[in-house]
């Protein structure tokens, strides 16, 4: 069974929008079994429209659609659709009433353009949409199954997860799912992550590992297929665990856990505290630690200390340290660090300072050179790296190198372990 | 004259890397005068490849193709080319010696695999990759031109604006191009927008008017379309002064400049220096700043004052006015900015307190809610705005405020006027 997606709208075709929906439904579909083989968009345009339900048609079981369903003379894909299978489009009253219901609750009389959306292909059955106006379709004609949704992603996702995909998997008689998990490392190389775990890429065939490097961490991903989900979680639990025993403390976390997020559940966990003081990162430790709902549990404060008189000032760093060794040096790191620590109270104090470029940097001290800094009760710790990429990637990566450093520190495992 | 856009990838198919290829082609080439009307995307599959391509060379007279031209065995595209073509793939020597060239510069001996990248369809001509061992494939066949580049972004662009577009230009006698141009405004709401150049998007035929609306910024683009890029550049040119002499100030910047890259231009050019004093926007507005290159020159330092004993230790905000006011005040915003401006010296001070939410809100100061202040030599100012979204829009919409009140400063234009 193959499922074909088709995307409708000018601006998708331009490019004046970035199309996300087509590779979230490709994925969502191949986790509840269904093999999507290809992906095209039109314009809003009758005839290629046409043509191209035609040809979707004619090569695919399943074909899901998504835009040109709203009121404008643009939308045009239900008409489409209807003259495609050779129905007739006819008013669906449940349909026009919850329309009606949507704009008598906004208190705006409803514009008779949208009574379009209330016509249905005879024989299709609608989907709701508690988020939008325009309603999605469902339609079987012989074999196969064709599917129109709203292009808005917040309408579109809960009607194919809720809606879509149970009809489709009923339908087509699917038993079989793929589930994916990633393990999220920071601060090992790929090679040495290969070394580790290498012989279970090559060797594992359900579940497979992928491996995929990000800014500053890299993820191996473990997929199953299976029909049974408790035996495709029994599956992965044991892979899990086999990876986890060899990568140990490397795995910061699973899924859509971000490092900022799982450095303050330790941080909560510990009842302990922090204070931030940023050179190169630039007040984005500081931000990606307060993008976590809660972080005032934990985070003190921040100071972003650019100027030499800011590190003196705010943070203590004596004035012969910052000639001697310059701003961008380990010394300064740490008496950056121990300097906030101080002057905040707070449990722990983690400080960068670096070259973000593009320029400023030197032999010496060259762009991509960050050193980074922990200081807590009774000691304090300083690492160096040489980090790639343009001065919002030194950052980022400068950043994550810190929140790596605290997260080691909080579990008590040395920061040069890779 | 139709082009085509086919990308090849199963992992584009599936959604593990978003497509961002199409979108970007599609944009350029509109700009250049060629119209795409079909893009679609098939996996690492011969016959599924074979199909795509034959369909699309039986609908448009362009068939542009990214992917799949990589040395590894899941790379088909040139052997189907090749075979669609009904042409042998011959060894084009001079590719074979650019690659080895590469792998001799890293010192790295050529595995026999990228040898197959040298091989080429009998009669198309190499598109030459300065960045990649994967050239690219240009051939007509009849009436038609298909071409072929590597999917890694930063290989493709420069390929289709240097190579591909002027050999269509010429190939088809494409005289006439696109141009746009952004004019980005922030603080102004779509329906303010509305009433002052409402009638230029309804009467202007070309250039035409479009907005759109961004986090925090509303975008007015102008399209041109014609032959001579002097006569569409003194439409836009015109066009634009009209808007301007409508909009004025409001107008913040042009295409790709950023609200904190204007922003440091106008504290450079005034041989200003700022700090800022941030609570709710959590050192976003710190990182924003420091995300452009110079920053340092006026940038002087940034506190994230996060809990009240920072507000009231580095800033020296008094501990009665946050009892009688409440941390989230237009009082407190005020002394944040008076604060950080005196202990830092800087001749500028910026400052947020907000409620970014999820949670924290009461009716008094709702999730959304955001105080934002500036103080200068002589004077203070400041503003409340009720901003909508999660925790992490909130956080950026604040920062955009505070940002656009320093720039209104900066103009000596009141924050108020929309």
């Amino acid at each position: 069974m193959g499922a074909e997606l088709l995307t409708i709208g000018t601006e998708l075709l331009l490019g004046q929008i970035v199309d996300t929906n087509a590779g979230w439904m490709a994925q969502r579909l191949a986790e509840a079994g269904i093999d999507v083989h290809y992906k095209s968009t039109v314009g809003d345009n009758w005839n290629r429209i046409d043509a191209a339900m035609r040809l979707a048609m004619s090569r695919a079981d399943v074909v899901i659609m998504t835009g040109g369903l709203g009121p404008t003379e643009d939308d045009l894909t239900r008409d489409v659709l209807a003259a495609v299978l050779g129905r007739p489009l006819v008013l669906d009253p449940r349909v026009l009433s919850a329309i009606e219901q949507r704009f008598a609750h906004r208190r705006v009389a409803m514009p008779e353009n949208n009574r379009k959306q209330a016509m249905v292909p005879e024989g299709a059955e609608v989907l709701h949409n508690p988020r939008g106006t325009a309603p999605g379709l469902w339609v079987r004609q012989g074999r196969s199954a064709l599917v129109c949704m709203p292009g808005v992603p917040s309408e579109m996702k809960p009607m194919l997860l809720d809606q879509v995909i149970p009809r489709l998997r009923t339908a087509f008689d699917i038993r079989s799912r793929i589930v994916s998990r990633v393990l999220k490392t920071c601060g090992i190389s790929e090679s040495a992550l290969d070394e580790r775990i290498g012989d279970y890429f090559r060797d594992m065939r359900n579940p497979t590992i992928g491996v995929l490097a990000h800014a500053g961490e890299i993820h191996v991903r473990l997929t199953c297929k299976g029909e049974d989900p408790g035996e495709i979680a029994a599956r992965l639990d044991a892979l899990e665990e086999k990876i986890r025993a060899r990568l140990g403390h490397l795995v910061f976390g699973r899924d859509d856990e971000k490092l900022e997020a799982v450095v303050g559940r330790l941080l909560r966990a510990r009842q302990s505290t922090l204070a931030v003081a940023e050179s190169c990162t630039g007040g984005l430790i500081a931000s990606r630690l307060t993008d976590v709902p809660g972080s005032s549990d934990y985070f003190e404060r921040g100071v972003v200390a650019y100027s030499l008189e800011a590190k003196r000032r705010l943070l203590n760093v004596p004035a012969d340290l910052l000639e001697r060794h310059g701003a961008v040096s380990l010394a300064v790191a740490r008496a950056m660090a121990i300097g906030v620590r101080k002057t905040s109270g707070a449990a722990l104090g983690l400080a960068t300072t670096g070259i973000a470029g593009p320029s400023g940097g030197t032999p010496d001290t060259p762009v991509g050179l960050v050193c980074a800094a922990l200081a807590w009760d009774g000691g304090e710790g300083a690492r160096e790296f040489r980090l790639l990429g343009d001065r919002e990637q030194v950052k980022y990566r400068g950043a994550q190198m810190a929140l790596e450093m605290l997260r080691r520190h909080l579990l008590g495992v040395p920061m040069d372990e890779v």
